[in-house]
């Protein structure tokens, strides 16, 4: 008892002399704590009341996505190809909203400019011609071939596929919502393999690298007009596309990705909306993701400032770790490859 | 003196009862410094006797590297659009050619497919056929422009003049130096702004993040066939190429680049051999460009263990210090943008 008083007055003696350092340093870090939460700061993601445009939007990511934005009181325009999957999808959203939810569904090949300008300019008719508020860029598709045995339409296409898919929109909507001044948001759908890659994708994370370095350079951009840029980088999403995808998928680019998770169309696109809730720029759905994108981002605005220290303390020996066995897998299928070529007669045995 | 021998004698002591584990460490530590300085090992980069296709190869890093080349006793094949200068360099580069090297020139547009192709076989007629050995993927230029002020075609043409004017090249030389069996290299060459980027780019970091993907991709799916791919992300290359682009660059983009250093087309060509014959996978030619690689290269292989680790710890917040001086030097150049664009009649008032 004696030495607990002693301590106690102690305690006291320093809490009266320096009580306003003390109070001020622990509402300062209650503060930078609350702000990193996110507890202090309205989001300005309100999806309520605002014309969301969703490429990509009849299948996994894109439709879980219209969905919820339907269930806020979003007006949704879905893009895609298929005009009965479309059709269908549309009445689907129609079954969800309210009667004052304008709800529309577009057929078109985004991988044209002049159709991706075309179909913008068509989703505004029934808005006043005002650009949609928010855009998300979820269409895209992946077929992992080698390049040895991809030919240059196949190479090209797979480019088309993952890069002017979205960046045909995104100049065309940047272009609207500068000249209306409409303090847009354009959220770009990237991937894990958009921050690093391996063998079979080289048709693929050209692509997902090159949608990083646009939403890079027009976040950057974009600060002159107070237009938000984000892009998400989820990892593999469950569903008819990755089912399609392990189809063609080389041996060894399966076996790189035997254990990865695949997560759910509605958890992805729920992990998208609470990234865009927060402000985040970089958007993840998946702790792997995390890691992957403190060694790679380039230094661009961070999400959680104690998370990513922590983030970048273990990718920073993790990653390379991870990609060392990702290249002892590579070198260990190398023999069946060879063996494959030679069977099939890739190899010129005329030719020095 | 009493104290010293004190010293010598536990010291001795101790030498003599673990001399095994202190000498094994010692030579453990100096074999792993001297491998890192790549004094243990011979390069295989010997471009002597070796045919080297450079493309972009008349003017900048390209014509130095060229130049290089023959020095070294290399068959040399330079690709270029214009054919006047390309005559010229060849001429020059057969002035410094002994006798038994082949020099030649084509004249090409490489953002085509068809001809890429065609050229890189053309290239052969006087190697039996026989694919180069070394490509060297200089080709490539800059017009920085807003986005808003750039034309779908424009916004077109910088990705084709970034990423596909090596990529076709790229597609085309895997197929022929698998079939073939040819132990190949490949080098790309992106930029600091492959890694990073800012106002200004959106035409540009695109194609140069897509080499990076290209990149990354072929490393680990070459291991399949001892192909060597590497990437070179060079800082700014003093030149007309340089010149032109600072023409057209937005106030805003000058703004961030005004104390970048400018480096020497033979520093930079000299940079990347020096990185070639260390086998180092991405090549840098300054402390900037390394700092920013630690933080965007997605854990792919590292050069020197040491400085890597180093480059690291200062790019962990080095590069989002520069980045947030870049973002603060577009917010204060708003005001002038917005002016202009009204002065122009750039916004719609017609509009909601």
């Amino acid at each position: 008892m004696p030495r607990m008083s002693l301590a106690y007055t102690i305690f006291k003696d320093i809490y009266q002399a320096h009580s306003i350092v003390i109070n001020s340093t622990l509402a300062l870090l209650l503060g930078l704590i609350l702000f990193e939460m996110g507890w202090l700061t309205k989001s300005d993601y309100q999806p309520k009341g605002k014309h969301c445009y969703v490429t990509g939007g009849t299948q996994g990511l894109g439709k879980a996505l219209a969905e919820s934005l339907v269930r806020q009181g979003a007006h949704v325009t879905v893009i895609a190809r298929d005009v009965e999957k479309g059709k269908r999808v549309e009445a689907e959203l129609k079954s969800i909203a309210q009667p004052n939810q304008i709800i529309q569904f577009i057929s078109a090949d985004l991988t044209d400019p002049q159709s991706s300008l075309d179909t913008l300019n068509r989703a505004t008719e029934r808005f006043e011609g005002k650009v949609p508020d928010y855009i998300y860029l979820c269409a895209g598709f992946s077929k992992p071939k080698y390049m040895v045995d991809s030919s240059m339409k196949e190479f090209q296409a797979g480019f088309d596929g993952t890069y002017w898919v979205s960046a045909y929109t995104a100049h065309a909507a940047v272009k609207l919502m500068v000249t209306q001044r409409v303090l847009g948001k354009i959220v770009f759908v990237s991937s894990f393999l958009g921050y690093t890659s391996f063998a079979g994708y080289t048709n693929y994370s050209p692509g997902k690298y090159a949608l990083r370095g646009l939403a890079d350079a027009l976040r950057s951009e974009m600060l002159l007009h107070d237009i938000k840029i984000h892009i998400f980088m989820p990892c593999g999403i469950a569903g008819p596309g990755y089912e399609a995808e392990n189809e063609f998928k080389p041996a060894v680019t399966l076996k790189i990705e035997e254990d990865d998770t695949q997560i759910s169309p509605e958890q992805c696109a729920a992990a998208l909306e609470t990234g865009l809730r927060k402000g985040y720029y970089q958007i993840t759905d998946n702790i792997v993701c995390d890691f992957a994108r403190l060694r790679s981002n380039g230094g661009v605005p961070t999400n959680n400032f104690f998370a990513d220290c922590f983030y970048l303390f273990i990718s920073s020996f993790g990653l390379p770790i991870w990609r060392m066995t990702a290249d002892a897998t590579v070198r260990k299928g190398r023999k069946a490859v060879q063996e494959d070529y030679e069977a099939r007669g890739v190899y010129d045995h005329s030719s020095k």
